[in-house]
């Protein structure tokens, strides 16, 4: 069963969201990557957040640019967690996305990631962190990543 | 018959919407005004969108704060024009609202106002503007409302 | 007759206002499009202004970068709706355009956009909305292409 | 057994931690709430990161102003989801704070809340989602919390 | 002959403009103040550009807030120096103001001031300064005013 | 005699500042261009400050990147209206040179330009409005100046 | 002898510069505070940069506000290391300071630290920090301080 | 023995740190440089701060970019005077670092440099000015690259 849903707004957000997908797929944890845009699909927005819960969704990782309302329109859908990641924009950098996301009232939270490519890594990790408090498989293959990355670092820094 | 709507997404937006109210009173132009609360009624927001061409509703002030998706998702929902009002907010002063507001993808345009009660006095008056380019009763109010402020504006400033 | 006029403020404006250009044309809405610079040719953007209404103007979409006083000023001279874009510029990214178009004192609305080529679109988008109000074949033909739009969006991200 | 706790940089956090804390007390779900300064208790901070998965905890709520490091050096010494809560500061209005917490690298998700109170209140929203997804009754409540929130919304504004 | 104009938006904005008169008073410097909004009575800004060569001005101070359009636009309308005083605002501190006042086009230069009353300060200040390129007496009273403020600062700060 | 200096912080913001100078000669106005660094020769600076009236210096162009304290430090030395250039920047992109350059106490104002090239081209125009107000001859020079770039504005926008 | 200099650049930023004072009173460490302005009394700032090496200073302490010049400047003045506090301003909140502080070129450093009190206080303990290098006696009182800040902290927050 | 140590986040910032090792080579200070990750490699972290003081370290340079936790949570580990270097990031371009890295509580400096290459230069210089105040060889060489540095600039620009 699929528990992780990745959603974006548009095919231009993909090579940010990839990197989610990516550390999905170093875990070995299922996931499904949809394209659900808050503006021209409302309707599959709606649809996407309505029936999270019964499709066995257990977090749902969304990411947007610009005004960027895909995570926070999702998240007054469904009690899901969303995990929301801010695309980089061309002229406001991605601030804009991130206050869009960030910025949400009382009532629902977007688990809001760094802006860009690390950010949506580390949606994929979140995703796995909330996952691994409920089973163990999850939490061992966490471990496992994290203590290799803490492994990887070099002890001096070397020239190119 | 209402031609203007004016919405926004919480009783604590009004002390700012208000301000719209206002100049459509003194233009005499009839309006509605309702909490439309995207996160906490999105669908009441979605009604509001898609009846509201039939509902005869030429022009939509949508006020909001912080993450501020109700102006971005209501046009998503109708090709009314949308005026959009970013209420100022206490850490960020109003720039969450004004990004989440503005920079909505190629698609769903919301005419977006400066932050804060003056935005929404402009708001009512972009809205009156978009009614005089069919209306020329509405059309001569509005220029004599235009020619008052002129008037009103002393030669020489007075120390108070 | 011409409802809508596309001005700016130089030549170097237009690869960003060509975007609103292109959207009425796809919807079969007539405009003019001139340089009008509100610091170099002030007179020409008086002429605009005051002549706008008795030449059947119903929508101004004006772009501009900078100081970026264009569409205010305009503002300043006519009723009709006036619709701002602000240009991207280099060192401050366009945030200069906006607040310039975007923090007009009550009584003198711009519509503005968001920054950049986006913006310029959603600013033709917004004229024909506007129109749509009152013509009913601009009304259906804005429905195609928004629903053109919704329907062109993909199930699934794709790698590239 | 408590699955939640609650850490912050500082007594002077309390103000706007608490708000996570009533939203975890309304939704009846036990949690601990302690003082961990990651720079003037930094073996605190370690402890507590390291005895998170043993002592049973499924969710950190980290809340800290300024350079912010709580949040941020906690995830990176448990696999439990962390959730970041930036509090507001007077020269830079939370913004460092957010940015602190925010831009974590790739590997060390923490789950950034809207500045100030509200992210707070939200925080505990998060946790309760996250718990939600592995226990039915929490999930019920929390259902049930968010349709008292939606019922609750008046349909017009009124003048106070 | 008055040889200094000071013009600004608004009546609201005479707090802060009326240091750059105080400055005026103390170097024995006549001038003019007037209201000249260039929204509400863009005749009026027309008027005071075009005839300010012939009436004999050398130096215009123009104190705008938000949009603040009145530097820029009397700058195009002639070749005298104007100097411009961005006034603080309420969301955007007066950084909207500065962008609009200081981001001129090549050609027409805005002799730009810091924010609020010390930046009005100064505008007297740059006008003295211009004034006293070509008059030795106003040179001489600057240089006392100069003297006379280096010679105010104490050694040593004191408690209060 | 030269009436105008023309200095900046390094060889390195000679690209920038060469703008002004080429104004300068388009108005057929002498100048002299000069480094002269605040921090790496302050003494250089003393002596170009306390000289400046004697040489018969009436304006002073200073540009600096950064930290960018020549304009300031300058205008504390000498009477004479210092025309100030921020130079744009790497990481922050001149709004640090902004405001150093602009936010100057009460008592030591600096004439701010536009950030980056046009900025210094505006310094240039600012120096020729400044020696007009007392010399005929550039009066006339800088309105035909003026006149041809208002002339040099095309109608239309065309597609290149 | 004293080895720490405390300067700001006027009167009104004691209140904030103080703080750096009461940490050297509390390590009981002798210092000087002295007005030394940037822009009012450049002289002494040359004199004050100029000697500190022979007056056996070896930290520097200075705080200003907006443009704040002063610790750059006497950084280019004297290799004694300056420690520089940017003090929090009403437009802009101190990011002037801060920028103009910290943004030195290559050559110059200066050791910035936090917007406001929190900031001078630091610099009194940065000042301590550098003379604890080669002063076993203030080793020890710097290490007593933070072991008794570290003991200081509660265990829990409570409701005030 | 080796008085001063340079640490950094990661690989990616050693093109910023070599810029502070340069200036340590080009005084013949001796140095050390390390990878200490405050998140993949907390303990390391741990180990270097606790280690500093006896190890004989007398300041410790360390860079970071993003969240860059590392230069403060080592200074919440030693007393040694840690200078700290905002690494330019790719969406917020360094605001984020120095943001990071300069808004530490009271209790623990953190010496910022600025944003950057330049900024990682003036930490050796930091450095070498912090050894300066106790060793009259280093403060003699320091003395000589000043005055080099100073003895390099031009008279005047040229082009390119």
């Amino acid at each position: 069963m699929v528990h992780v849903g990745i959603i974006m707004g548009s095919q231009s957000d993909w090579p940010t969201m990839k990197h989610a997908a990516e550390i999905l797929d170093a875990l070995d944890i299922p996931y499904e990557s949809k394209i659900v845009s808050a503006h021209r699909t409302p309707d599959r927005l709606w649809d996407y957040g309505t029936s999270a819960v019964e499709r066995g969704l257990k977090v749902i990782i969304a990411g947007a640019g610009g005004a960027a309302h895909l995570p926070g329109m999702v998240a007054s859908k469904t009690r899901i967690p969303v995990v929301g990641v801010p695309v980089q924009t061309k002229a406001l950098s991605g601030v804009d996305s991130l206050y869009s996301i960030l910025q949400m009232p009382k009532g629902y939270p977007v688990a809001t990631m760094a802006i860009g490519p690390a950010g949506a890594a580390n949606a994929g990790l979140m995703a796995a962190g909330i996952l691994a408090t409920q089973d163990p498989d999850i939490a061992a293959r966490l471990d496992a990543w994290r203590a290799a990355l803490s492994a990887s670092i070099p002890q001096e820094p070397v020239d190119e």
